[in-house]
Order: C-alpha cells, then sequence, then structure tokens
C-alpha cells in the first residue's frame, strides 16, 4: 500500500512529473533469464497509449520513447531491478496557471495534501503517468504462460454499447478502429460523438472490458488478497475508474441463487466449478474465462479549457493499454505469490 | 498483498479454520494509549455479526466472546500487538463430507492450490474468519476522529431496492430490522422473501450502500494506494463481493461529461470540489461525503444442502458490520499513512 | 521493518505482555503439508528456553506449554496463518514498582516512546518474548533441507573461553552442561563464577558461536539483504547482544588480504570459493560452513535486584535455542525468497 | 527485506549494473516541501565516494554527476519518488573475462543463483553500487533535526589503530587525510602502507566508527526494529563488512556486570540511562551518543589483478561515506516510523 509502488513480488515503482524532465519505471522481483526485447516487446504498447495517436485523442505530441537504464543484458533480463525512462519532450507548462484548482481534477486535494506540488500539468496525478504502468505490464506480461491472454476492449462510451463481439478478441481487430470498440457500427457512432464532444467542450465516460483467457489455476491468496480484490485495487487505481464488476455485478446482486449457481454436478474434471463464479472461486482463479468490467466517469476537463486544451475528451479507448498492463501486473505478482505457498507434499 | 493480513501501517492479521480450536486476529500499528474497553468498543460488534441473530440467518449457535490476549492494559492500548481470540464452539464437522466439493465454494480451487485443506466447513475460506476483521475494525474505528462517521446497510436484495432512506442513519435505525434495510416497507418484503428463500432452498444477493460522512481531508496516497482503490481491495476481499461503485457507477459511465461534473467554481472554500467525485478527487478525501456500493452474488449453498445445513439464505444482513470493518481499517490505515507525508513546511 | 513480524516471505509475528495473559506467536507464509507434531517439533525447543531449567537460570516457574490455535490439521501444516499460545502462569507483577526505571533496562526509553506501559516486569521488552521466536524458528526448521544443521553454543561467558570445541556439534552434546558451553573443562568453570554471581548480584555477558553446515547454495539476496545482513539483523534484535561478527571479524579487519584470501583456483568444483568468506560470497550462501559469533552484554539487573529478584546472572545459556531459532527464521525466508527469483532458463 | 530496497517507510530503491548505462536511486516516501539542492546536498557527498580521488584509490576516472528525473520542484521535494541518475562514463568492460570467477568475488554465487549474470565488472555486486546509498543517504539526512550529526571516520587499517581522535569530528577535519583517519600520524603510516599494498598486489581491511550524537530520543521499534538491529542490518548490507558492533562488544562480552552497568540513580532527568547502553536501551535510543564499529574484510582484489586493473587496496576510506549514509537512511526511517506510534494522550 505504498504510494508510488505496486505489487509485492512483482514491484512496479513509478516515478517521473507529467511536466518534469522524464517519467520513469523500476520493476523489481523480475526472475532472470527472461527473453526481453525493447523494440518486441515493450515499445508496441507504449505507442497504443501515448496520445496523439488520432482526431479523437489529445494533441500532445510525446514520441514516448523507451530507454532502458538496467536489468536487461544481451537480450534477456538479469533478475536485477530493471529501470525504463521515457523523457518528456513536449511538456508546456505555460498551459497551467499556478493558482487555479480545475474542477475534478487532483490539483486541490493534493496541494492539500502535499502543501507543495508541480502545478504544471498535474504532476503525477496526470493520466502520463499511466505510461510507467504500461511498461510495467510488459514485463509481467513476460512471466505469463504463453497461452494466458489478456484483453480488453471498449464494451461501452457514453451511451452506445458494444453488442456484437467476437468470441476470440486479439490486439490487432481490437485496434482496427481508434475507439477500440470491436463491434464496428457502435465504433463509428462512438467516434462520431467524441469528434462531437470535443468542439463542444463535453467529455464521456464508458466501460472497459477485459478478459482473461486461460488463467493459470490456483491464482489469488485466500481471505485478503483474493484474485478478484486485487484486480478491483488495480483498476481502481487508475485516476477516472469509478467501478469494478467480476462479471455482471449488478445482475448477479438481483439474481435468484437457483439460477444463478449452476455448479457442475459429479466428480468429473470440472466438478464443483461454477460458470457464475467468473473464473474465480474462493479468491482463486479455476482457469475458467475471467470477465472484469471496469467503470469511467467522463473525462474531467470540460467546458472552455477543454475546447483549447490538450485533453481527450474521453480516456477510455487509451486506457484499454493499461487496463492491461495492470491485470498483467497483477496476475504475473500473483504467479510469484504461488511459488511460495506451493504445498511440498508429491 | 499477503494472503492473511491486512493494511500496511494499522495491520490486521486474521488466523484460524472455522472448525478448528479458534479464530483471532492480531493487530498490529495500532498507537498506545488509545482508550479501549471490550465490552464497549467490540462485543456490540461482534452481536452485530455473529449467527443465529434472527430466522433468517443461519443456526449456527456461537456466542463469540472475544478474549484478550495481549496490547491492552488498563483500559488502553499499549502500541504493542493486540490479539483478540474467539473459540470456537458449536462446530459440527460431521455435516461436511471431505470428498465432495460444495459449488460455488472454494473448495476445490483450495484444495487444487494447498494440496491440503482443513475439509470441515470451509476452512479458512468460511464467512466465519470474517469475525476477525470485525475485530480489527473495532480497533480501526478508534483512530478516526469523533465526527467521522462509517455506516453501511442493506440497500437491495434480490429485486427489492430500498427507496426512502433517511439522510441520516446509524446503527440503532439500521438494526430496527434484521434485514438491516432502513426503508421498513422494503425490509419487511426482503424478510418474507428470506424465509421463502429458506425452506426452498433457495439464495439472494445484493447491494451493500457504505456511507462515509466527515471523512478527515487528505486520505489517500496518490498513484496506486488511491482511497477509492484500497476500499475496492478491502470490499472485494469479502466472500461473496462481486463489484464496487463508487456512487454509481454505470450512471456516471453513460452520463454526459457536461452534466456530471458541476464544480464548484470561483475562490471560496469549496472551489473545485466536484460533487461527481463521491468525496474522492485525485485518489484523496475532500471531505464530502463518499458513497461506495458493495455487489453481493446469491449465497453459493442451495438445493437440498441450504435446506438442511446450517446456512444464511442471504448473507448481505450480516455482511454489514464487515463492511463497516473492512471500511475503518482502510480509513485508519490511510489515516496513519498521512501521518508520514505530511509536508514539514509551516 | 515492522516492529512485532519477524520475515518477508516467512513472516513471525509475536505478540503477548510477560506479565499479560499469554504470549503468542502467528506464522505466516509457511506452505501446506509440511508435517509438524506440537510435542516433537516444537516443545522441547521451548523446554530448553524455559526459566528454571537449573540453578544457574530464574526460578521463574512457566511450564510454556505451546497450545494450537490454527494452520495445522492432521499433523500437517495448511498453508494458513499457524497460531500458538503459550499462558503465563507464574507472573508475579508486585514485583515491580510501576515509578521506578530499572537502569539498563528498556523501563524509560520505552515509557517516553509509548507514554503508556505495561510496567509489569517489562512488558514486551522481556525476555520471556523470545519464547516466541523459538516457536517460530520451530516452524523455519521445518522448510530447511534435512541435511542443513544450524547449531548455536556457548562460545564465552565472562573470561572464560570454550577452546576444545568437537568439530561435529549437536544439541544434545551441547546440553549436557547446563551452560551449554561444549568444552566441558571450561563449562563447569563458567557455571561456578555464575553461582557466584548470583550470590553477589553480579553478572555476566558472553558469546554464542553460530554455525551452519550445509547450507542450501544461493540463499541471500544481492545488494541490502544479504545473508550476512539478514543474519545480522535477527541476532541485534535479541536484547542484550551489542555486535555480531561473520567469522572473527577483528582478525579479518587487521589481515593482510594476501593472508586472508586464498581462494581456490582452476575450475573445479570450487573454484572461486574463499574459505575466508566464511560461507558467504557477494552477501549469498555458498555451501560452506557459516560461521557467525554473537556478543551479548553482561545482563542488566545487578545488585540487590539481582539477588532477590527472579533473574538470570548470565543469559546466554538460555540465549542458544533463540539463537538458532533466529538463524532458522533468516535461512528459511531467504529460502522462500529464492523461490522467487529462481532464472527460468533450463 | 527486497534485495534491491531498503527501508520500510522512506524506501531507497537502488538499479544499475556498474558497467551498464547508468546508476540510479528511487527515493520514495520523502515528505513534500524539504529545501533541496542537488549542488549542496548531494553531490558533496558522492564527491567523498567516487573513485580517483587520492593515490590510494582506483584510478576508474569517473565524475559520478547525480541527475534529477524527478520528485524535487523549485528547491523542495514534492513528495512524490525522487530519481536520481548518474551515468558510467568510464565502464572498460574488455578488462573482465565472462568466464572467470574472481575469488572472493560476488561472480561465483550471483551465477549460481541467477544463471545469467553482467559479467562486465561485478554488475550491481560491484562497489560502485554504493553511489546510490551515498543518494539515498544524501535525502535521508535533511529529514533528521540539524543537531543531529552523523560521522564516520577510519578507526583502523590493517594493524594500525588511531588512538588520539578528537572529542568533536565534523567532515571537513576527517577529509583533510585521504585516509580519513582523524589521526594524523596513523593516517601517514596507513597512507604508506597501502601505496605498498598497491605495488605489490596486497590489501588491507580495517574498521570505521560511527558516531551519532543528539539522536532523536525514541527512534527504535522494540523487539525485531530495534535501532542497534537496524544499523546492524545496514551496514551488513555493504560488500566487505564481516562485523559490526554496538560499543565495544568483544570488551562488553568478557565484562562484569557490576563494572559495566552504572546506570544513574535517582529520579533526575538522567534516571535510568546506562552509559553502557552507548546510546541505545531497549533497543530504542535515549538520545546519549551511538557508537558502532563497523569491520571490514581486506579488499578480494589481490596478486596480478590488483596491480594491473584499477582498483582499491582498501576501501574503507571510500566506505566512510557510505557509512554515513546508511546510517542516514536508517536514522530517517525510524523517525518516520515513529511517527506512527507516537501515544494519543495528551
Amino acid at each position: 500500500m505504498f504510494a508510488n509502488t505496486f505489487g509485492t513480488y512483482l514491484r512496479l515503482t513509478t516515478f517521473g512529473e507529467s511536466h518534469g524532465p522524464a517519467m520513469g519505471a523500476v520493476i523489481d522481483g523480475m526472475p532472470a533469464g527472461v527473453d526481453f526485447d525493447l523494440a518486441t516487446h515493450l515499445q508496441p504498447h507504449l505507442d497504443r497509449r501515448r496520445p496523439g495517436q488520432s482526431n479523437i485523442t489529445t494533441a500532445r505530441a510525446e514520441a514516448d520513447r523507451a530507454e532502458l537504464l538496467s536489468g536487461v543484458f544481451d537480450g534477456k533480463t538479469l533478475g536485477t531491478p530493471i529501470c525504463i525512462v521515457v523523457h518528456n519532450t513536449d511538456a508546456r507548462s505555460r498551459d497551467y496557471d499556478p493558482n487555479y484548482f480545475r474542477p475534478g481534477h487532483a490539483d486541490r486535494t493534493w496541494q492539500e495534501k502535499f502543501g507543495h506540488r508541480d502545478h504544471r500539468g498535474g504532476g503525477r496525478a496526470s493520466g502520463r503517468e499511466t505510461l510507467c504502468r504500461v511498461i510495467g505490464g510488459a514485463f509481467a506480461a513476460r512471466l505469463l504462460p504463453p497461452q494466458t491472454r489478456v484483453v480488453a476492449f471498449t464494451q461501452q462510451i457514453g451511451e452506445h454499447i458494444a453488442r456484437s463481439i467476437p468470441e476470440h478478441l486479439n490486439t490487432d481487430l481490437i485496434d482496427q478502429h481508434p475507439t477500440r470498440c470491436p463491434d464496428p457500427e457502435v465504433a463509428e457512432r462512438i467516434s462520431q460523438e467524441l469528434v462531437d464532444c470535443k468542439s463542444q467542450g463535453d467529455s464521456r465516460g464508458g466501460v472497459i472490458e477485459l478478459r482473461i483467457d486461460h488463467c493459470p489455476i490456483g491464482l489469488g491468496e485466500p481471505v485478503f488478497a483474493k484474485l478478484k480484490a486485487r484486480l478491483a485495487d488495480a483498476m481502481m487505481g487508475i485516476g477516472a475508474v469509478v467501478g469494478v464488476s467480476l462479471g455482471d455485478a449488478p445482475a448477479a446482486a438481483s439474481a435468484r441463487g437457483i439460477d444463478f449457481h449452476t455448479g457442475i454436478p459429479g466428480d468429473g474434471p470440472d466438478a464443483g466449478i461454477s460458470p457464475a463464479a467468473s473464473g474465480i472461486q474462493g479468491g482463486i482463479s479455476n482457469g475458467e474465462r475471467i470477465t472484469l468490467r471496469v467503470f469511467f466517469k467522463p473525462a474531467s476537463t470540460i467546458g472552455s479549457m477543454a475546447r483549447e486544451g490538450r485533453h481527450d475528451p474521453c480516456i477510455v479507448p487509451r486506457a484499454v493499454p493499461v487496463v492491461e498492463a495492470m491485470a498483467n501486473l497483477v496476475l504475473a505478482d500473483l504467479l510469484l505469490a504461488s511459488r511460495l505457498n506451493q504445498h511440498l507434499t508429491p
């Protein structure tokens, strides 16, 4: 529960103010000997998150080039802390008034908490900090079994909800549209709405759905560090997130037990598995698909500031790789945790 | 992120199997000199959670008497670890078949993870473990300012949603009805439905709403350990919880930004506060009311086992003090954290 | 670095005031499926530490019977937190004056730090707290490979230094004499001196030597958590310890490098091993014997209080199992740590 | 107990391989609003540690210029993580043979532990990593009260022991001689011996004495995290350190209790203080001087490699600022810890 570190066994520590010299991440606890190539395993993830990708994102122009300072040698991790730095190149601090607290932003609470803050663009409360999470997630992903698939996509923006979603999703398919909504028709409507939003100084929220397929069995610590609790913590640690739902939580809350629970009876290989568990039972993964919905409120910058400044009318599309990164961090951390409590009986 | 410890600065470690000799809690990090009387400050909370309170809860008869082993002397905390033990007195392990994995329960994943488990009633995956959280919460509550009010209540069970809820709630008012729903008419309908459920081997889920009033300003660590992230982690660490929502997350996700955000303009004392933020901005409390909804799936024990065994048809009413306890633990932990990063300028 | 918890992966939390209801330990992080029998694996260690063993120890009569509350079922660990309690039965708080700060004891600093303390016999600063460490060490020992041997003995008390020490030591041999000094002649002289001390209100310190043979290779984390650093931390956390030496540190400090270092040359199986390293190189165990000396100052209770009260004239003999316990905790913790950073290359 | 992080509340994480692109440090937990100027508060400490200061140190030419990436703004700390990077500029990896394990070094154990290592000059096991600790210590020092004085000096090298040491020491006085021994006559003899050592491929160890004056009262957590335990952990985490002694531990071990303990009687302001306690009683600072001796073995590089390579014949003089840095980190960490358990009674 330290402010700038996520994870217990695989620990991501992020640093950097959005308008300071650089953003960066230190990943500690990464085992040695893992193949890692920055161009292949990291940069594409940063490119998915970086600003200026399309007409529905902010115009801040950052190349977000990752620079390796430590921890990888000859294409393999060393088991030592990995430090990656991304220099800030297009920080225009003149856009910000140090004496004005932007409504809905962290400016005011941050000032009250710390007394002294970097008023240039949100400091560490800026969404720009999430690029460091994408760095951490890229390393975390390398620890997961190759068959494990962690895929997030835009399920809803404003009132537009994706309906026809392919059973098998992947990044290429999701990135075909800048909204990252895999329902092409809905994607188009979202896109138009966001262009309108931008010109009107309005903003939108939405829902990202995360699907984890072929999750290793046994992830999640009983009692407090349940897999669902760690995922919720990870997602609610993202700026605009206001809710998390395992499966469809509102539907579950109003369902009848005898309808909801349909555990497989008998003593076959799937005995005791409940589809309603969304892949997590007793806080522990059972290998079935895990579906998590992450709810975002509308972006806080509205009105004239939104029309003139460099802001996203909706952060959901760019948050997709951040949600994936946080999920990867949780899974890798719990995977390492499971090395510790493995029973010793043969 | 350790399995059995919650909190970083105020650390609750729980132990005990539901059918072993005892349940217990160690609370470490509690400052010295805090008045604490078991009969006044702890036992009433345990009584609210314990089984056998009414005809809509399990018939397991546990007095749940707290026994102090350490950490309090002459009516005050010592600054040393507090250990409280509750002996199990009505554990009927004969009710459980070690070779049967109950659907929807942790039995199967636990067995796979640990290889060796206490099959008598769920071991530590039993809801009985939550009494230890109530112990921790009782101490945590003593660290909060007296004006801070942490109140939870049953907002929904099955399809019955409380509509007329008093603005000012308290435990006496909430406990007037065994459902802990403060809308008397809805409470009565819930009560009847749960009696029917019990006879039919059916179960229900629901929603607990948590309200935190007069929260100290400045709680929550920026970046990862945001107040909302810590609350989500705490709630999703409770057995049957499947979702968490700050305010009304589904509504926020579909709202227009210009409607949702109505930050107070100007430079008065409330300048920059956004009501939509639900008392948390940039992850940090701003002193306004925090509203959190916690979604529960229907209880997993259904069918003949539910009719014959000792189970609750709906755990929501008994979970109300658990939700409060977890919230108190989060707030006290972050209150201690805020002692660390206070700025040093005058 | 939490006050009452030792270890990161295998975590021992101790609780209890020496004159309160009970002392106790919670061991968390213990993998499931480890055979553990209290009578065989724990009670003998407690018996070695408990008071009243001979005429050279305190007369406080405590049976120190371990009572299991959780974590072991059917003779095997469950992977859940283990709680063991030892009730205090012979606590005579009337012997202590709450308004008197005993020189050399923790009374005064404790009072200043906490404001409120349990003045009955030292509270948690009492040596009685170390029984909880013996409990933790007993579980830790079960995680080590059977060939690993962790043996401590009295190497010096006052001016009497053991000279003829068998190459192969074990508990039976060391416990043949109540001083736990394996040089029979020196042991006898120590014994006489301590009887004299007791009658004269005098006290003695000494040195415990710890030998770790057949330590698993690779224990110790580079940089900060070196094996030697963890051992030093563990030993200096024992009340009267004032120094720690890997091998003979004063001799090493004044030696010439070309005499001290005699690394095995060539490329055979022992190439690069330096005997001077005392089994630890670069902070990591290399499988050779590790020798650690732990220095104790004379017991703080002297004068009339020592003649009349129930105190040991020298705590070294009873500290021998405590030193072993702390070493076992360090080794088991680092053994679990090594599960995390194992390289993944075949 | 994480490999690359030191401290619990003020957390220093170091990264960087000695022959990689850069060394660096992230300091997290630093409160906001602390004045910090790199040129004044950091660079002088790095200059004291850097190579090439005199004819008795290695010839590796590193400017060791600190570059700030985050956490300080307008001359004050932000309460956010501070990242400082020092680029490696004179790394000659060709000097190292990847297939040769240098005796006495970490090469072999590191290879066994990680499977894959940066063989160019020791990687993170290199003494070069300690510059990151000096960075951390420089920030830690800014949290201590101005009257607290943490001063280390060379007390012994080889057989030469400083005898006439001024009561009041400071950095200027200690740095008057490159040996950092404040006894001028002994310093001169040491200097000559080290020049001889270098030409002969020999090396020396020694003792650094650390004095902490006007330490805040109440630092140190009872039971495990005693001040003396934390200091021992910190010092034994430095590469060549083989022993730690609070005061003169060997002398204490052989002293008679009635001689050793001379606690101040009565009820005056110093009542209960024992000079023998070396400023720490019950693990907690009492405001008196704390004296710690840190024992170093002779440098491991000897023979032809020492004559031809770039190595220090004795690392003690350059380790003086490292010892101070580690002490500052311990004190600042415990000072923050003491904010948490302050009693609440008026």
